[in-house]
């Protein structure tokens, strides 16, 4: 009755090995309302997380990699069928109505676009990050898959109210599994220190003393960090592939921040 | 150099094992500054998941339930010294400033606790639900351990902007390591369905491949639903305690749920 169950998940990026957390989506089911309880489990697979998760998680970042070389645009562009690993699309009207543009790579001035404004946005691959300003400053907006019809939809910050994202890009080296990094007491990786691989709603709950991060270094992947628990208020992208993953002082952690407050930091998946 | 690492999590919530992902803090460091790259990774430890997550996490879905007992309750009003599970304390003002009430297990209506209005919070211990109206109705705010220093800084939903916070509830089911539910295409749980048991800050991303949820069953657990990717937009706390886990449709999820639109998902831990 379930059939065969299919994964969703861009096969190419990890050779057709589903990763840890991907969704297998059971076809129509046709059994009467309220059936729920005596469904088997078995019938819905969750995939287990792979011995050599490790190895694949490496190949998933020079994946990656490649994304960024000539070879991979040429095989986009001469037809061969693979779809680009990073593609969002914007609009300057808020429900993804108006005047649009795609973008497969970044964006340092949507002026410069033919833009005028974005007022909603559909990212269909990859993950992304949007800034208030162009040239990447100002106020950060992490992007993932999915659908953002109005500002408030990408938005984190209720404080700084200013509906505007004028520059976007590609975070390349985002890779969920082997996602890495070490958050520091103080400055200058002092002090206390923990490495974090996992997703922390609440730094408190979890062992982290105080509502603040000293410095920050990304081994690997990349993260989002938050202001506040749950993943709430102004957010800062930490990735390993910029200032060689190192961010010694809450200054370096973007032009908008203005304290070292970080009460919760997630992983970001591509 | 780094001296004994110890695990801050509450030891006897998980018989004395640090929990997947607890954090295991290191002692001051009085290395250089710039000598970070030669730190040998094993002087920073990691919890591995342990091979008997599911006792140890079934032990731990045990031990929420009984702070509900009363013989929890006689333990600790005779001194002898054991942390409430739950604890939270609201402020009238922001910033922490102000009269101020504590709680260690739900309040249907603030006024009558003595509250005129809540500013702030701080969540000291387990995770809560906080609610705009009195008796655990409207929007609902995902309250996890830490600071929020003002409204902003536990709402979600910009577009729904109203300061108010009436009622508020300790979630006893939190499980991290147990939490397990089910998404459906359609209502009734009809439909394409697929198995949680990780965090999802893109569904699409994942493999669902469209905006919205139809049903949900929480089988163990508890979970918060968000609007918008990125865990973003209006919450949806989903426990396995409530409804016998059943939310057959977006009209279940919430008296302020105006639509079935869930793009992000993930588990609440204690």
């Amino acid at each position: 009755m379930w059939g065969k169950s299919y994964c969703a998940r861009t096969k190419a990026l990890h050779n057709g090995r589903a990763p840890r957390g991907a969704l297998l989506v059971s076809p129509y089911k046709t059994e009467a309302p309220g059936s729920l309880k005596s469904s088997s489990r078995d019938s819905v697979k969750r995939v287990p997380l792979p011995s050599s998760s490790r190895i694949s998680a490496k190949l998933g970042v020079k994946m990656h990699r490649t994304t960024r070389s000539p070879m991979m645009q040429t095989l986009v562009n001469s037809g061969m069928g693979i779809a680009p690993f990073f593609k969002v699309t914007v609009f300057e009207q808020e429900h993804f109505q108006g005047k649009c543009q795609e973008f497969t790579s970044e964006c340092c001035n949507i002026h410069e676009c033919g833009l005028d404004i974005i007022r909603s946005i559909r990212v269909e691959s990859g993950a992304w990050v949007g800034f208030e300003h162009h040239d990447f400053q100002g106020q950060q907006f992490i992007l993932e898959r999915g659908e953002y019809p109005h500002w408030d939809a990408y938005s984190g910050s209720l404080s700084y109210h200013v509906e505007r994202l004028m520059s976007l890009r590609p975070i390349y080296c985002a890779s969920h599994m082997s996602s890495r990094m070490m958050i520091f007491e103080r400055e200058n990786f002092m002090g206390r220190s923990v490495e974090l691989c996992d997703d922390y709603p609440s730094l408190q709950a979890m062992g982290w003393s105080m509502p603040e991060v000293g410095s920050m270094h990304v081994q690997c992947g990349a993260f989002v960090c938050y202001q506040f628990p749950g993943y709430r208020g102004q957010q800062y992208i930490m990735e390993c592939e910029r200032h060689s993953g190192d961010y010694q002082h809450w200054k370096n952690w973007g032009s908008h921040c203005q304290t070292p407050q970080i009460q919760s930091i997630r992983r970001i998946q591509h």
